[in-house]
């Protein structure tokens, strides 16, 4: 399939985006971090985010549309949570088939509205279109002081990394649904919670990043691995995982199934949590505005490039995997 | 149809949305303007749009992904000049059907890149996402000194009512490609220009704001009578139209096809110029700064509610009636 999206995968179309576009004087973060971010006056920038959720590949089975625009909001709000920003105002484009009726747009806009409201922004404008693919084009703004922001770059040589939550529900819960056609309505709570209500770590995310104790952070919604190789490869370091923080339901869910509970948590995705790099001096304040929901799982190291992990004394690489559209 | 999405149509279900987002303090322009509009520190305020292209309702027959991904940018841009703000920085988010190849990507990211580029700002980030419809979902940033924004409403007895060029070029060129089958290249240029390679009054819109000469501002994007309708139900005022700028490739279409020309530039759309009112005083200002590029079209008028037009003498209701999507 040479030349096809397939081959291309995601990672290259933002490639072919970023070399068209090139460089601009005003722009202080672009491609390759979670957010975007333009200069404003007096040390101020703008933050921009745009994430689209598309019903042809996002849209697991049973998944109403409340859910599914509740999600499309939490995917972005996510990504300033990682950055430590609150978001300021949001903007909805839709795509809708014609198909729907009056009470499935409001329960889009339901969804959307309780999602704002939840992380406290306000939607503030739209577009709505007719399309042959159910999409929901979010993008939000919000300001922040340069100094503030926390960048998938900085984690330094000796600090932890620390994760906010376990890993591996959202896969266990999607193959159930997918895979082995379990309804929804007979998953247990915490794959039902993953799958169809994720939640955004934003006061967590805010917190951490005001407290100053992390050098680098990410969100992990394209996956465990995937985050970490981000946070590695753009920080210039190397990273050993001595942990790895598998859910107890994707636990279970590996056992029942004869898979590996660790290749669900780490090659997974659509999970929100937040992966961090902490100074080893300041980890027990991050413990502290955590509230204890900060979990070391491994550390930073500059004697190699990427990531590794070293479980019962054995190391082995980490995957550079994750779930990329065009790919799956 | 009662309850789908043709019998709802566009503007019942961005009400629907409007209704569930609430009202917010923060907000200075909501849903119902060009662009939306948020408090900033001192006076400004953050201007966000976002408009969507759909391929299989926005791509005419012969359009390249080139052209397509200009376009996207452009309807966008027009919405900023029509408020008088220059866009500070971009988002794309994207949907891409899996039949697309590299040198596809490769097209639509040029076409961004040239149009960011044709109006001065750069593009700092987005998404790609795989979609069963073509979806090129822009998102525009700027800052403006809220005093500086020209609304839709504003509009006063006595104004005149400017544009900023003819119209019906559109309709005629994509009635040719659509229903008479004519080849793009074989198109009069001026009507293949306004299908293929719209351009948005950026800085005329810009110049016209700084005047103060305008008292309210809308685009052409949903119609010359649309666009009408909007100013006057937003200020509250009646307009009235003696003069229809009936492009003259719209007016030669007409003729061959035996169509009322009036129509094609009162009823069409996706066409880019600005529609505003200004005060008889300030009106030769304001043709100067324009520099040619306005041309009176009728008045306002408190004596009435809603837009009529009087030609020879008689006067007639202009319909509420544009491109609406989901009524087509």
């Amino acid at each position: 399939m040479t030349g096809t999206l397939a081959s291309l995968g995601e990672v290259q179309i933002i490639r072919i985006m970023e070399r068209a576009f090139g460089e601009s004087g005003k722009t202080v973060v672009g491609f390759g971090d979670d957010v975007s971010a333009v200069k404003l006056s007096s040390g101020k920038v703008a933050i921009l985010k745009t994430d689209m959720f598309v019903g042809s590949t996002d849209l697991p089975p049973g998944m109403t549309l409340r859910e599914a625009a509740w999600k499309a909001v939490v995917a972005n709000v996510s990504d300033l949570a990682a950055k430590g920003v609150r978001p300021m105002a949001g903007l909805v484009a839709l795509g809708l088939p014609r198909s729907l009726n009056k009470q499935d747009v409001e329960e889009i806009a339901r969804g959307l509205s309780l999602a704002a409201k939840n992380y406290g922004f306000p939607l503030v404008g739209g577009d709505t279109n007719e399309s042959e693919d159910l999409t929901i084009s979010i993008a939000l703004f919000a300001v922040a002081a340069r100094r503030q922001l926390i960048l998938r770059r900085g984690a330094k040589n000796h600090d932890l990394v620390a994760v906010t939550g376990e890993f591996g529900s959202t896969s266990a819960g999607l193959q159930s649904v997918l895979r082995f056609r379990i309804p929804k309505r007979k998953l247990a709570r915490s794959l039902y919670e993953s799958v169809y209500h994720p939640k955004a770590r934003l006061d967590l995310g805010l917190r951490l990043a005001a407290s100053r104790a992390i050098t680098s952070s990410i969100d992990s919604s394209d996956g465990l691995a995937w985050s970490l190789h981000e946070l590695s490869s753009l920080s210039r370091v190397g990273i050993i995982i001595d942990h790895i923080p598998v859910s107890k339901a994707a636990g279970e869910f590996a056992v029942e199934h004869g898979q590996r509970a660790n290749d669900l948590a780490l090659y997974g995705g659509e999970e929100y949590e937040l992966v961090v790099t902490v100074s080893p001096r300041n980890y027990s304040k991050a413990c502290r505005v955590a509230k204890g929901n900060l979990k070391k799982i491994g550390y930073v190291t500059d004697e190699f490039r990427g990531v590794r992990m070293k479980l019962d004394g054995r190391v082995a690489d980490v995957k550079k995997k994750g779930w990329e559209h065009f790919r799956s």
